[in-house]
């Protein structure tokens, strides 16, 4: 079980998240383009960091949106949606060849990423922007009940998925995260912990209303932004190494 | 000789230049990136129509200033002007590939390509930022009476250089561009017309002070932003092949 | 009946409108805030223009989204959204008073401007940001079937509205108007010169069902894109006159 | 003497600044305007922190460079550095009139307030800006050995000047600050101390050179950033008692 990150989120001279301390843990870097979070700068600096702890990298791409921090839906047309894409994943890639590494996957951010789940126009777009792209991209996307709907609709596209689970977050019966607005929908470190041993043993979690859900995840997400998270990061990792 | 325009360079629901109808016309077009002018919509469209008359397409990155159109002069550290052209190269080029085009040279905009020119050390980080791109491209810049010197430093860093002359500006004797503000500066169609003549027949310029200089120009700047324009880069272009 | 167009949209080096030729035709200009349009030197112009012409003047603010046009629907909080409101109101109304002019009213733009018609919590949160504005603004919005319940809704926060129709453009039986995707729900010049004859001699226009709708508006909403809008703009006010 | 310090200059998702904890303890507030830190929500919550503390609101207005922090130059002509003023100015002053504050005075940020000192032209530029608002404000500036000179120069503007010493920073022989690049030009705590009473007692600075330089500072520039800055701005706040 692998873990990812969003990473490369600090702006200009606004700082956001311990990445320096979260990448030496984490497996793959999900790094924000520009476009919700990022900059030049700090995409040439997240990708050197990734590159000296051998972490994988991917796209983060977002609505273009940086004062909402991508994560205010906006209205696009599939055209816009997929050109948006296309620009991100390209300044992001190109960067990481400047530094000799190969962006592996996609990753879309806030909004976008809940919208897609969602909403297929839009999840289609995606796989469509991920597919035409003349690199060959892995897209990582929620692992819920619907996995394997996903899973043909991007065979039809001939791309590949990564499934990934969340440690933090409570769940609905469909798969998909319960919002954060609601009481108990982000779980305290003892729940956490609790779901990713059962997410390795059992490959289920427990839903909101009791549930069993299988979920098939690749990868956990995990997050970096104060010591605390990091110190998570640390003991999620020893749990996924022994299992 | 082959002709250059400046293209791409509408913004949103903004448009700028008649890009229809100079694409036809011309041999290499310099695509906006997106820090002027130019977006991730803009951008695709442009390179379809560059795709659609086979014209040869290079980046065309800037300052970060969409206010200012890229005009005004910025002061960015070496690495920050660095991370800034790989931004916008990497964008443009991935976006090509979209459409299996392949990026095949720079050229620097606006107040930018105007400090290259007489300031060394932003001169050298563009060459560098073009030399540790991954593609091998070229640079555009302007043929002034310093070429040589421009060729020698451009081995060094083992990049092509491509070096442009304007058929509507009057010349200094350095070979650089006499500034806008300066009255006589910008040719009326004769004196256009007769500069192109004169630097096809003799490989010179008349610079403003009645000097004859010597440019060893590859390309020509051309401007497409009304019917008039697009008239005179007709008759440039037949001049051009009839030398 | 008084004319309104909006101005003001261009920004930076893009030209959008021909407002020179608009304003003294207008009575109200609905001026961008700089952000979907506009920007401090197109304000600091338009208003200059306006004054000139001795038109009044509103804010038309939009979503923070240039490369949209403020044509994107966004999600935004009531509390970002009358924040977002006031900081472009302020701007505009300082510069205003910069030339000696006062503002008098505020019309949304674009997508808010489309959500406020059919999102009453939208259309509140635009009411309570322009009452809670220190100065006295008036609020412009659609004229519709509902226009006596928004009346009593403006009543409560203390403001006054403005009621405007449109010259160009089919309505619903609701009094929304026909989406532009829809054929014929933009008016060729007769249809147009028609509708705005029907509103002034019998305040109704004759819906897309073909239903007779009675509009009470205060206003008319002209464009001034192109030269044939300005011939409209003159022939439309000749008609407003001669009522 | 009056404490100031830069606020509100926190943008979307990233924080900047202990801005809470820095408020109850200084006088004056320098509100960024959202052209180099802050955003409309940012701004407005700000404003709500200084009204709560009562603490005089200045407009802290910028360049146009999020990515920058407005600390790069930027060459603006004076129209155009005027019209970027007014609009911030205007902003801040429309969302401070929302809460029933006042606007007291405009302090420029980064490098427009370095280039201010140094480019009379701009110097003249900030003051016309100020003085053809037409709300009463005052300008700050850095007191420098041209005090005099520029108190003569707001005269003929008809604005009065607010003149500003640093704490932290070492001074040249003619009252500007010594360049963040050179070792010992920010001061450790004793040294700042020292400052701060050496100022209190005698009204003067010892430059790097060792010169006794005179200053009549009316504000004392303190930064919040962390802990120990506040700890710092509460010391520093019982010297100025003291005296």
């Amino acid at each position: 079980m692998k873990l990812n990150c969003d990473l490369g989120e600090s702006f200009g001279a606004w700082q956001m998240g311990l990445d320096d301390e979260v990448m030496p843990h984490i497996d793959m870097a999900n790094i924000a383009c520009g476009f919700h979070g990022g900059d030049s700068d700090v995409m040439a600096n997240t990708l050197a960091l990734a590159k000296q702890h051998k972490v994988m990298i991917g796209a983060h791409p977002s609505y273009p949106d940086k004062q909402g921090f991508g994560r205010r839906s906006m209205v696009l047309t599939p055209q816009e949606l997929s050109n948006c894409l296309h620009y991100q994943i390209a300044a992001i890639e190109g960067m990481a060849r400047v530094q000799g590494l190969s962006l592996e996957y996609v990753k879309p951010h806030g909004a976008l990423y809940n919208d897609m789940m969602v909403d297929e126009t839009i999840l289609t777009t995606v796989m469509q922007a991920v597919a035409s792209y003349p690199s060959k991209l892995k897209l990582m996307i929620l692992a819920t009940a619907n996995a394997e709907q996903h899973q043909q609709l991007a065979k039809q596209y001939q791309i590949e998925l990564i499934l990934e689970a969340f440690a933090d977050r409570q769940y609905t019966d469909e798969g998909l995260l319960v919002s954060r607005s609601m009481v108990g929908s982000v779980h305290d470190k003892p729940a956490l912990i609790a779901q990713v041993k059962q997410l390795l043993a059992t490959g289920c979690v427990t839903t909101r209303s009791g549930k069993q859900l299988p979920l098939h995840a690749d990868s956990l997400c995990v997050h970096g932004d104060n010591a605390a998270g990091i110190a998570l990061i640390e003991e999620i990792k020893a749990l996924c190494h022994t299992n």
